[in-house]
């Protein structure tokens, strides 16, 4: 029984490395999610115990890969963000989008019991698929992220406007579709504001905004307010790229509710797509 | 805050389907662990628990995928074979990839405490990275097989020896490698024998074998032994197909630790890799 | 001025394998053939010389490429097969569509002046496109070079129709395009034959089903009507395999406007889509 | 003979765009170019006539493919660089890179005759292979360039030394090898000057160079100085696309034997990697 007979099959295995120098995105979606509100009876227009999951298991996924720089999650879904430099597993992209999307659907299906301690999971189990897109320039990155956020508003918007409707207002879901066909954003800050007394404006950040996940190095700012590390120094030697990660591994992973479409956040923390060896990248 | 401007980022995305008419291997693979094995103080060569709790998450996802038509496995890793004719996710790669891993994990992880009821699972959770291969014909998915189980038998056989020398024969990890250097399996076969009484053929079958996980038809064998449903009548209509789809969640899961290899278990169960469509798929 | 400066460049460069196990189809079209048609006042429908170029620089690189067992050409199309186990650049997709490409390209500028004597050739000179396809069964491949075919038979007949319409009719091109529309198979054989007194049976061959160029080893039967090589015995050494490229290089290249949608052609020369190495390739 | 029952074989062919924003590098390579030198005696170290062929063909590419931007060539290769913005073919791989190579080898074959009018061109005619990369910033692709013009100096120093040391100096190929194992640049221009009096330094540029070929719009600057279309403004509408497409044909496509690796040439023609768009690229 040698395995040298059969060992040719390797060679229809193909090789997927993602190319070099393209920031590399893995977001993963929630499978068939709204069966699994409706099975336990996830709050309407947002459930924020289900969030607050997700959040946690994104913060973990953080905590796993040093190499994800931030990430940025609403509703179901949730996108990481690779440095542009990434090595991790040659850039492949199966190794990368299969480790991400385990790694959070196993913290998400073990966390679940403290998120819903009344609804004890049953099978099946909730998964996510994944996919890995590369992104060739910071700009278009940017794009991508702000794509997920505006995608976030549209949809917060949408979603608090029908379900007052409904929960408050006494319309069928169907009704509430219809009244809500044609509308734009001001319609339906109107109609919060002038049906239900709802300001969109004071609604939870997290509900507007979504999260942000990034791998924090605020506190190492000098007394000064001068950054101290957000720029390391040129990674050449091995001792070099050692600290590097141990540095990572010790950062701070921070949770906020903040605008990424606007340039304040990224001038804030210019650390979080900076390039990793104090190169300039060529953008 | 509109979307339209940043939309043109979903152009990054790639297309990945698998081509049409070939078997599609989803292969998923435990990540890190040896140090897992470690941490659980897992039995060696072989721990029963940690195969069965395999064995148990491959049976959940031939449940959950009614595509998948059999799923091989040893020590940490499956192999599931979803039909040269599946539709899955348009056969995107990235979709079954992360679907199966995702699947997997969450079981493995869920039924961690009743495989080993001593050692609650911690943090980083036990996680699977997965990729699909494509094979375009039958023969050469059924080499794929072999190989595996080949591997199986190899590993198993060296495992065998290697932690009979050290768990009865005393001799150090280091000892029991350099004893074992350039032995053949008939070597090892003396070994056993001669020093430990073991006639490595009665060793169990789960682990000289792995596991062979398939959607079983055997019991809807007609009185008189004709298979009745193995070959189902072409599928042109709506009705048909969901009627094979329901035939498909009905049918019996079955866990086999047989011999894939040979012609026997093929030949005594021929719907398995036969064609879903009745039609000749060409080969 | 190192170059290692650099080097990282190469990195970028993908690596694009077609699986193994799989027919190869590369096929070539004309560009902008429509254009050139006109400039060169191509015969409708048509252009017997064209047809002759075409199939002159096919034969060209049937002679070139040995691991190409056939190809098929109608109209500005070829498709050229290379058998499912060439190993031809190590059958990297853009190597193999390249190499054919310009080299049917090359013959065809070339060789023009013998097809259009009266036509000298201008800028911009005319060149292929072209893309490489996998087929993984051999039923496949020949549904493909069914498709094609069937394509030139539905292609040959309208134009055959529509031009009969405009240069033995007089209508106008938009007459006879709107006579046109909606009309079967059989409306235009009627058409044909009771208004031009035409028999599109009797059409040349080499319009209603192309041309089929093939590496023929019929010549080589013996006496007694055996085929003498055209299984050759298995491939081991490279003795054999350069005895297998010699003979390749040998045979005779035939052209033939013959029906390949049907069994005939294929089981009278069954060594075209044969196994290479004697061995069974698993279908 | 209805198409419709083969038509599913259209469903094996690859969609293979390359990713946007990615400058995209055709480079074309002569196939078996040593054994057509020896063939048609090129003249060693370097053959003017060749190379001054070369030089035609891609300049013929050139006006044929507005969307390039810029070419690079040396020896038997060329480097055809798409402006990242290209829209052409959908970006498809296969085409852009069949359409180029066979674009090239029909001028370079049609050609010949006047670059070597004593020596008629047989076949098998010379033809060029080819592969696309993508570039994701102006700087990777800059350094691409750069290993491309490096590899040239190197390779020219090498061969100029080689071919004195044997024309010249009466060394056999072996000898010559032999003495230039392990010498740095260095020792080749010490060889190339003491021994035979050249000053590697006053060889031509296009030897120790190679050739750019790029779309000059340096005769549109105003009188002033001032760059008057470089910077095109913002392209919204399908007339401006027009005007667009008609300056770049109405371009002067110039040639010649400068350094890309330094700042000089791209400061002093900063339109020919510039945005086509006249927005900000994202770099």
């Amino acid at each position: 029984m040698a395995n040298t007979e059969f060992g040719y099959v390797r060679n229809f295995e193909q090789w997927d490395p993602l190319p070099p120098s393209n920031w590399i995105v893995v977001r993963i979606d929630g499978r068939g999610f709204t069966k699994l509100c409706k099975k336990y009876d996830f709050q309407k227009p947002n459930d924020r115990r289900a969030l607050d999951l997700m959040n946690a298991a994104a913060a973990e996924v953080l905590s796993q890969f040093v190499d994800v720089v931030l990430a940025y999650g609403q509703s179901d879904e949730y996108s990481f963000i690779f440095h542009e430099s990434t090595a991790l597993f040659d850039r492949r992209a199966s190794k990368l989008a299969t480790s991400v999307a385990t790694a959070f659907t196993a913290e998400y299906c073990m966390r679940w019991t403290e998120a819903f301690p009344d609804s004890p999971l049953e099978r099946p189990f909730p998964t996510f698929d994944g996919r890995c897109v590369a992104y060739p320039k910071r700009k278009v990155l940017r794009d991508y992220l702000s794509w997920r956020q505006a995608d976030c508003h549209i949809n917060n918007l949408y979603n608090t406007t029908f379900w007052s409707m409904v929960l408050k207002g006494g319309l069928s879901t169907t009704e509430a579709e219809q009244a809500l066909k044609g509308t734009v954003s001001s319609d339906k800050n109107e109609i919060l504001f002038s049906r239900y007394g709802i300001n969109y404006n004071n609604e939870p950040l997290i509900y507007r905004k979504g999260t942000v996940v990034y791998r924090s190095y605020d506190a190492e700012l000098g007394t000064n307010g001068e950054e101290s590390r957000g720029k390391p120094a040129d990674l050449t030697s091995k001792t070099q790229l050692k600290k590097e990660k141990k540095r990572k591994r010790k950062a701070k992973i921070a949770l906020e509710h903040v605008d990424i479409i606007g340039e304040t956040f990224w001038e804030t923390h210019p650390y979080v797509l900076g390039s990793s060896t104090g190169k300039d990248s060529g953008e």
